[in-house]
């Protein structure tokens, strides 16, 4: 007999026909003779009715006290039922439990710390469920993007002899006796890689060691990067909301259900799905931030509690560029018409959520590379090889890195980054 | 004007077409008043002719000492021409340098250890961007061939307190003044996962502090882990085999041209492309490799000379399954049928390369895995989380490893496995 998932089973072609379904028990009680136990597997949940009649007064009573979360196989017709959950259910002609769930340690009500030390059980909730589904999504609508419009996907490597922005948010890896650092962003790598393959991505964990715990920062995440030779800062720009726009048309087509359910608010994300999205200047943001009477001077970075007003002037996300040269890395590239400014992006999420993609052109002269490095209080010998570039047969190019988590936080419409990963990593948090 | 890709002009639609093409300089020569600039960019290399007679003597001069690697743009006409490369060729109407390359350091002739000094740079000859396309298209059908069979992809941590095999090969980390450690393999946080998705996968670097230097070992490779719930060792190995020969069909397809470049023997190759793969015991492995008088007794590891041993019996990858317990993991379930050996298999790929997958059923058993933990010397307090999933519902569940650059190795071709990365990690490799 084969097993089938639990969604397919509720459907009205089903009615009436023998399945088998296993999974683990969600909910359960006992009423008269009958035992009714909603069991759980990755697509939904069914109501499963147990008759003593039928089965034996002894399994009735065994599933009076049965531990949530044991798991179970069940055999039986499906029917409709308009008073269980989804509308139907199935009345077992056989019930195995396969495996005992003695005291399950969440029972609810429990505090964050706790539920954290026992995050490889608390993410069986059908929340986690919906959160991870969704992630899946948006990791596959992006790598879809660039896939299917001639990027090429490298491995740029994690551990590293030199930091990408500098030191001071490093992990340092003792690597065969040798200090290395785990890396915080594959573009110093895939600068190198555009001389190769021209327009190269990767996907891969970033570590950031994040002193501060928010509601936005995590140690490690992923980071979607594209990189490529001969685009430009606008070229760039184009690129980011396409991706977005992708991601979050294919999240809302794949995953409404799920998005409903966590309660994220559609119509607000819909216009998410639409590109162009609008530009504006650092300048502007800066006197749109000083009209609504934030403390704000040119030259300033824009934190969070920044990022968050300017969302409320628009329903899509949005890009800010051209930002002062002393707040951004290094490799930015100077704008030729305005020395003081950078050709830089951020692009930001609306409803108050904030940066999510960094990006722009990369300077692709050696000398002014070279006297940034220095300007920035970066050591030359550090970047040897990344200098190189500019050495031999340089070319203008851009990129930028987009953040998974905090775009699927947005998506998804979540209070905290943390819930984007099942175990997430953030000072004081590494185990489970 | 657009730019085309080299590619897309060397076709004979274009015989007699206006298009610019732009990349790096790979060879060069000047006879008569005329230089022949062979430029390549992702996409392949076409010769390009300046004239003096039109573009100016002092360009035709110029280009004479032109460093390889130069980045240049040219428009022009396309010709057929059986004496060019490829068959074609561009008659420059106009030809810009737009970045120079003074003294390219890899002439030819040079030692191994300093062109992995150079990596940054010894990655732009054309043999290396075929080498990265064919892995492109690994990791592509790869994740297709889940995406596409109902898998969820997870996002596990690579920042881990604990070790999945044991301390010997494990990189520390200074977790915010704490002790963590590189991530060796996602399987242990899937298994976690299986409870909320049932049929889940991941892709993440992995990491090993090897270290012997050999031709298939690296610190830091690519993982792809699926893991199931309910999937007995036989579910998991057919999974195993559709993966691998879906793999190989999508290489033979698209990259079939970069493998023949690469040199690699079509032919021997194609028998992957069908599943199923032959099985054979651990037993029957030992006997035939004492048959050929190799010294090995029943207990011993099949290290990398058996396997190539092993191989020469076989045109497809072959599985070999039933291990003594001895020498495999703690997680690994042990045969109800014989306590002496586990559910567990290896996929080794034919023509010497061997072990590409390693997987098996895991142990479900809460007493059975505390007693395994206690018998290989760890300490049960360092899986407390994990012996929890025994605990809490447990299922019979199955999963595998598939080390990414070893099965690229094998389907490029390739002698070692350091060419499977651009920027490889190994003992006394951290730059560039
Ligand atoms: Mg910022
Ligand atoms: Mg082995």
């Amino acid at each position: 007999m084969e097993y089938r998932s639990i969604a397919d089973v509720m459907n009205k072609d089903m009615i009436g026909a023998h399945v088998c379904i296993r999974g683990w028990i969600y909910r359960r009680s006992v009423v008269g003779g009958k035992a009714f136990i909603r069991v759980r597997d990755s697509s939904g949940v069914i109501q499963v009715v147990v008759d003593s009649g039928r089965l034996g007064e002894e399994l009735v009573n065994e599933l009076k006290n049965i531990g949530l979360e044991a798991s179970v196989m069940a055999c039986g017709t499906v029917r409709e039922e308009p008073r269980a959950p989804g509308g139907y259910e199935l009345e077992a002609e056989s019930f195995k439990i396969t495996g005992y769930s003695r005291d399950f340690p969440i029972k609810g009500g429990e505090g964050l710390e706790y539920l954290l030390d026992n995050r490889h059980l608390w993410i069986r909730s059908p929340r986690f469920a919906k959160i991870l589904k969704v992630k899946h999504t948006v990791l596959e609508a992006g790598r879809e993007y660039f896939t299917s419009n001639g990027w090429w996907e490298v491995n740029p490597p994690i551990l590293t002899a030199s930091a990408c922005e500098g030191g001071a948010t490093l992990f340092p890896v003792d690597y065969f006796g040798q200090k290395a650092y785990l890396s915080q962003s594959a573009q110093l790598y895939l600068e190198a890689l555009i001389y190769v393959l021209e327009k190269v991505w990767s996907l891969t964990p970033s570590f950031r060691a994040e002193r501060s715990r928010t509601r936005r920062h995590l140690a490690e995440y992923w980071h979607l990067e594209p990189e490529a030779a001969w685009y430009t800062m606008e070229d760039m720009m184009r690129v980011a909301e396409e991706l977005v726009s992708h991601i979050v048309r294919r999240v809302l087509e794949e995953r409404r259900g799920d998005l409903i359910d966590l309660g994220r608010n559609i119509e607000r994300l819909k216009p998410a799905a639409e590109p162009p999205y609008p530009r504006i200047r650092y300048d502007e943001a800066v006197e749109i931030l000083q009209k609504k009477g934030v403390n704000i001077k040119w030259g300033d970075d824009l934190g969070a509690d920044e990022e968050r007003i300017l969302t409320m002037e628009f329903e899509k996300p949005f890009f800010v560029t051209h930002f002062p040269r002393q707040i951004k890395s290094f490799y930015m590239k100077v704008d030729p018409s305005n020395p003081n400014v950078v050709l830089g992006f951020d692009l930001l999420a609306p409803e108050g959520y904030g940066e999510i993609i960094g990006g722009g052109e990369r300077e692709d002269n050696y000398d002014v590379l070279y006297q940034k490095i220095v300007e920035q209080g970066l050591n030359p010998d550090d970047y040897k090889w990344y200098l190189d570039l500019r050495r031999y047969g340089s070319v203008p190019h851009s990129g930028f890195g987009l953040g998974v988590e905090r775009a699927t936080m947005w998506i998804a419409g979540l209070d905290h980054i943390r819930d984007t990963l099942p175990f997430p990593r953030f000072r004081g948090r590494i185990y489970p």
